[in-house]
């Protein structure tokens, strides 16, 4: 799909950073959640949005930003889009808007394309392109039945 | 619809506390996202998810946290329910897999029902009862058209 002007009004995944994943992943699997595991890294689908568990010092790092820094409490919001073209494009209107590029667009060792800025009050998005995850016509990712192991 | 045990798998809002609203609003109007606007609370429709700016002040009052908190960055996670009862069931269920009640359910200004938990790393969420949004089989809440302003 072209891409378009403008940044699309959507999320498709909130990222929470915590101190240890499996805990994380009990404790939401204790609240009935369930979701597939992949390299440390725990996705659970909540309706069109895909809540993401993450090492809090690894989502920090990805994103450029310090760890436990007051304005980054740990969380990102991400928006998938469709090519490496549109994360650039994407990026651009955000500065364009007044965010700040906290890490500029590179490859990622899932074989995607990724950067992050943050909003005007420091809040982290991820624009990324990852080729593994499809795109509905919604924004909605879908996570791969066969990715990674069920949880 | 009858409450079934257990804490659903979807997220109705994602709340960005912000300095600023207007401020916040320019910058996500700028993006070319639009919304409307009531008692200043901005909300963004984004797919099922909505996003809300709202002031980091308020947003840390009535989740009964202190503002600026490392461990509080300024984003809370919502989830709508269908009843005060079901605020109440959730609640429980979530402090039964060993979350934090910091904020217990209470009426709230909008003719509502809600109370905060935060999860093992911190992260907030609200379980509310809103009568005036109307909740989706899919759990995505529909903001009135008639609500507030537009933006």
């Amino acid at each position: 799909m072209a891409y378009r002007a403008g940044v699309e009004q959507r999320i498709s995944l909130v990222t929470l950073g915590v101190a240890d994943v499996e805990r994380a992943k009990r404790f939401y699997q204790a609240l009935g959640w369930r979701g597939r595991e992949a390299e440390g890294t725990v996705f659970l689908s909540a309706g069109a949005v895909t809540v993401v568990l993450w090492g809090g010092e690894k989502l920090a790092d990805d994103a450029g930003l310090p760890a436990g820094d007051s304005g980054f409490g740990g969380i990102a919001l991400a928006q998938n889009v469709r090519s490496r073209e549109e994360v650039d494009a994407v990026l651009a209107d955000a500065v364009h808007a007044g965010a700040t590029v906290t890490q500029p667009a590179r490859e990622t060792f899932y074989g995607g394309y990724a950067g992050y800025f943050t909003d005007l009050d420091g809040h982290a998005w991820e624009i990324a392109y990852n080729p593994g995850f499809t795109l509905g016509p919604d924004g909605s990712i879908a996570i791969p039945e066969h990715f990674g192991t069920e949880i």
